[in-house]
């Protein structure tokens, strides 16, 4: 790809995606803009913005992954730095969207954090969000600016097309996964099956049953994020106890907290697919993981922003 | 239930279910305030209030079913007249929250409409929401107003709870639909089974593939709403073909529009049960269709939101 | 004329002026945009934008006239879909502005749907109105946005003055519409008069008295719309009372609901001058209607906002 | 009247009518909360209130008259103290809308002032307009918060009535006016007039032409405001050299601005009738001159706000 | 003190004050009430509001203090939860405010946070803020709602006061702090100095010159919070070197991060005087170090607020 | 310097600062458009801009000084007809902020007066401040926009350092103004002190104590403005009797409003340096007030905004 960036084109990273900040640049042949993100000593944030964004188009790149609420304090506290600096148009890269798990009222008297996190960052100035895989499509309708949602699973397919499996079944780990399994399992022209489960607590799970046929199948299980990896790694070795010949696991958001690669390095699942959309640290790259980076899909689309060009070819 | 109004509580209906309101005024024991809602000859409405609201807590019931844009509007107009007449607070009680299919952008240049309508109702001036059974239940963090979400499935549990029904599974009729499914099932204590199809174009279906045992079981298919049942009549007659014993179909809101009434007529659905938050017309209401009416649970809402009582009996 | 467009300029049409906008792309010299606006099973409408519309000016012509709700709803939700798919600027081109006659309370406790109307535009996301004779001047202060207000009065006056009438007069239908015939007056250089009547119920019209000299005059009646025509024509048979030559009546917005055609043809109107702001139904082009097309002065408009030239010449 | 207020209710008046706010306080049996409002050395203004309004509802008495500018940034700061003080509700009591003239367009590139001003009232925190015969009932929409507009017909006249004139004709100063007129008419039971003229340039006037029989007959001249009483004095002088017997004129808000009073003693007005929404000055005050209070108008209408009784009674 | 709350009223403490609202309530003599706020696995924050709060006026006291980005987004999400599950008045308790040093653009495309939280508690549906010595009193412009800004110094005066000092001096530790001392001093009836210093960066001090007569004098250094006590100490020994008997220190926020403590152990200060709106940890409280409790100021305030009598006592 | 300016750049002057805007103009070598601010005969504003300002890019320059009301009035208008008139952007150009020492509140029941102005600003529609040394850098924090805010101490120290004084030293006239003394005093290599006083009345001023080494110093006197010249001159006199050898003093804002010229003519100051940020008239410009001009900075700022340079050389 070539990519043509005109003069007020601007890209910032803050902390939580250097790498893959790194990447686009690089694929955009641009350079990352000056900035120092750090902390005083109390802990509060300190942004400065090292060059003039006066009339620019500025791109910043951040996931609002662990430590979520120190990332989306970063973010917004950029975002009023740049309009308070005449910045033209903010566009606010988000691979990964957190507390999107937040984006109803389960229960009584629950916040619905997902769109509190809308209404603040275009409280503080966001013009655009481009973001990838939301756990929920709605979250779009969270914002009244527009939103550029991307779709890992075109990068996800391509990697097991390769792998040129045989008797495969796509697998839902839970009742509402089972649209998302559905289009993987188009692309691969496969079956589907889900676990039929209850979650007890957050956090938990308890695999129950599971609905569709496994035997002698290659099974995929996909979720959008894998965050304690409880549900998954328990639905992989059902699979496996119902006669899978392998479990492989995907998604496009490596949440991967608390207990989750103890659990995978224990599990019935071969191989685990993720993307980039969240930095994984080193003591977490385990040998069952493939990361696929998700950063020439977001150097397309910030092209075709920039050049307004359609980004449907990234969504459809 | 014996309910307590204050002297400032006002209950008024619309054009969309006026039956309804009845139902609900005459168990909250309270008159339908005075109002006319009518058309000039161009068919623009005329909204008069017909008594003072100056002060009051206003309750306006309407869903916005067929002919939803002209029901959007009168609800539209009726809460700007509310709002200038110096109303206090508004409530707006819409058991059919319509357009909700239309909640995120499923193709590229889509509107979201079910978003755009939350816009409107706050920018005309509603102060809470009270609904039931929305689509998705993140249509509820489109709104920054309270919003109270009621639910339908008691009310359908405890009708097929009595026709004590023996080796019951219930069936989703698309993967998006899982997630009610189980709950249904929990409280009957039955598995769960799903219609795996695709949509080729909007208000087409295509039945794939059941994934679930059917073999000699009763089986209900639960959907939040029925449209034009292409879906559903075809999930039927594959579900008798798959064994089924008998199929029954259950669903909140009866949009049954175009050629639904014939293709349930037509269908292997032996007994259809809807609840009121769409009046169904005269001619719509065959035999074997079975309505059950939201209006207590509608007006304990109501009581306990003038009461200031928690509605969460009412939703968990 | 001959208009020049930059590539990022889009003209779209809704369904209430096809033809309208037809005109104007032809004298413009433009494609239309390729859209689809269509109807669910249940009425709810589909809009569904089918070409990139990222970065553009956009131009959306749609009248508000009959059916009035449903124009309104396709108009917001389209605005929405253009907010959502990146367009820079979101022109409305509303020709006929409807509800304009609610503007005000007349009476207690009624709402100021034009104002409503206004507060939906924005909220949804317009940009700019473009719109034609305001019921009320003042209905462009509901606005925040710019509002380029269009006046009809030169189209018709046109007209009339390759008549070459003599003893002209022209005559305002109620005391609203006195300021309107003195501007149509000055151009033609008559005396006015008008009719002191009292309306008691909507859409009801009784003439009382004409104030004014009308003997062996040539009348020419002005409104801004005429909606059922039982004013104007109860108007133009005093005025024959009182011993007019010929009555001539005009107005910008030929609403012309229920009863209209019938009065107009049965009155003594010899000949009734519109425009075409409002899209007149085959079956109420009768010969007594001579219609005038506003395409080239919304041409005009759209080349002359487009090209960031005044419009001033306009509407002074 | 009997007025009954609740310990919340707190009146405060600034500095353009304060005569007016104490006749309503004496109406009221209240006391005038304690403010002072006075300028610092520079003009600027300094507004300390000294009593408690912590959950009080607030009742503010302002004319936006002249020295216009200086009484509308007084409102505007007094409400920002009062908000800032925790008032639970602001009520602001405009017995005379200034700016109102400035209502649409007239001519390319012009403000909407009197849309401003209610934006800028809504932006400081009101709650609420209560106001009079606004020169224009469309400003009513110019504002989102409930307008409660008291109309001075009945007051004027309640006076004329008295007065037993027999041969009475209302006449409209100019086309825009006609509508007034014709409810004074109405209740004085009585044909009406209008001078057809144009205004050249603002603040001047050139009567033209009587439109209406006005031999022999008591005149009464009816308008909103007077300002400059160019148009007025004309008017009247027009009316008797068509024969008029006397010439009364009317108005609710006496602007009386520059030559105004030496215009109305020189001209063939026999009595001019004005309220006191402005406070006129002892020098304006001239034996001509009539003046009639509404400051029972504005207790009543206080008192139903206050008590939420229906204030329709007042404008209807 | 003997307070009297109505039955809608309800206490909510997050996590960065517990022991503050502890005392707090029991000054009160309420409950607190029952929520839990706690983390998920990848540290999301989870509220959970335990008992019904529909109707209710309510206070949720939170320091934005260290670490400063979870408190404020707790906060938030409190906020959020409240508004939706339809409390009546949020009053949000902010015994320190942090982010409040970046109240300007000190430098060129700095964020002015301060502001950007401002606003982020208004856009969550914050109603009224209850805070203590704000950084710069500029701060409650920052808000459109009520804030009621109590003050400090009369609690440090009460201690100091007690302690009848002779010859005291009251010295500003640099040139923006001269105002708060000016005000104790003038409570102790002393003369001010202050420290003429550079801050070369932010968290480091250097101390530069002396201005005032110190000789012989108990010096009392005063803030509004001390961070990493570098100026503090370093001024604290200049103070000794100029010939000050004894030197005290106080403040309102003890934010002590950092090397703070062992500045402080080590320094010249004999002791320092602090307040609890900041919850010291137990290896903070060193001896030097004496903490004076906010909670009857705040006890007090929210009485006020609730029984809608005046603030102003306590900040005047 | 020599500047670029594009077609749609506009330069306009309100009747605040109309030599200012000249002396910009004639170093932008742009005209100033054409526009005419006058006022009805009762003293409403009349604003008619007579040149398209469509699609520009527009500067208004305007000091909301005596007489800031109707400064400010005239301000708010023009931006509301810039805004309908379809300017693309509003920058507005305010050398003095005038209301800037009513940023807080600084007694019970006071408004913010200078959140509120900015609050009307952003109303009316402006969309950047270009400012000159506010009396508070927080009051950047007041607005939502951006807020460029240059500062007029290095044309003062240039202005000083001509003189090659010896032995300087500069006084704050006051407590709060030590912070910009010391930035003066930076520049010049200078040591700094105060005058301790009370204000125990607004415009009332008491010179209590000097803290600081006076004696044979040549002291100069800075403040960000002199309004009564009360403090400035006491502080003055005091300098003197204290040892001063002479006293100049110097501000930004020249308001000199009531006594201020009396006293500065009468008082020990020998020299008084202000900027022509406000418009001195004729009868003010005395022999010993030296006036320099700001119009190459603002020309500057205005260049760097609209050639999207950054502004920061300016403010640094």
């Amino acid at each position: 790809m070539a990519f043509q960036l005109h003069e007020k084109f601007r890209l910032f990273t803050l902390n939580s995606n250097e790498k893959l900040t790194a990447e686009i640049a690089e694929l955009l042949n641009c350079e990352i803009g000056k900035t120092s993100v750090s902390r005083f000593s109390d802990g509060e944030i300190q942004i400065n913005i090292q060059e003039s964004v006066r009339g620019c188009e500025v791109y910043v790149v951040q996931s609002t992954s662990q430590p979520g609420n120190e990332h989306i304090m970063e973010l917004l506290i950029m975002i009023d730095a740049l309009k308070r600096a005449s910045a033209k148009v903010i566009n606010v890269v988000i691979p990964y969207y957190g507390y999107a798990r937040q984006d109803r009222k389960a229960r009584s008297r629950e916040p619905i954090t997902a769109k509190l996190v809308a209404n603040l960052l275009e409280t503080a100035g966001a013009d655009r969000i481009i973001t990838m895989d939301l756990h929920a499509a709605q979250i779009q309708g969270f914002f009244d600016i527009p939103v550029d949602q991307l779709i890992g699973i075109p990068i996800l397919f391509d990697y097991f097309k390769k792998k040129e499996l045989e008797d495969i079944i796509v697998v839902a780990p839970d009742s509402g996964g089972l649209v998302r399994a559905r289009k993987l399992a188009s692309r691969l022209n496969a079956p589907i099956a889900f676990i039929d489960k209850r979650r007890p607590k957050p956090n938990e799970a308890q695999v129950m049953n599971i609905v569709g046929e496994i035997e002698g199948k290659n099974a995929i299980i996909i979720d959008d994020l894998i965050d304690t990896a409880g549900t998954i790694t328990l639905a992989a070795n059902a699979l496996v106890g119902k006669g899978a010949k392998t479990v492989y696991a995907c998604c496009t958001h490596p949440v991967l907290s608390g207990p989750a690669i103890g659990r995978i390095e224990g599990s019935a699942i071969k191989e685990l697919v993720i993307t980039n959309t969240i930095e994984l640290p080193k003591e977490k790259q385990i040998d069952k993981i493939t990361t696929l980076s998700v950063a020439p899909l977001l150097a397309d689309a910030i092209d075709r922003v920039h050049n307004q060009k359609p980004v449907s070819p990234l969504f459809e």
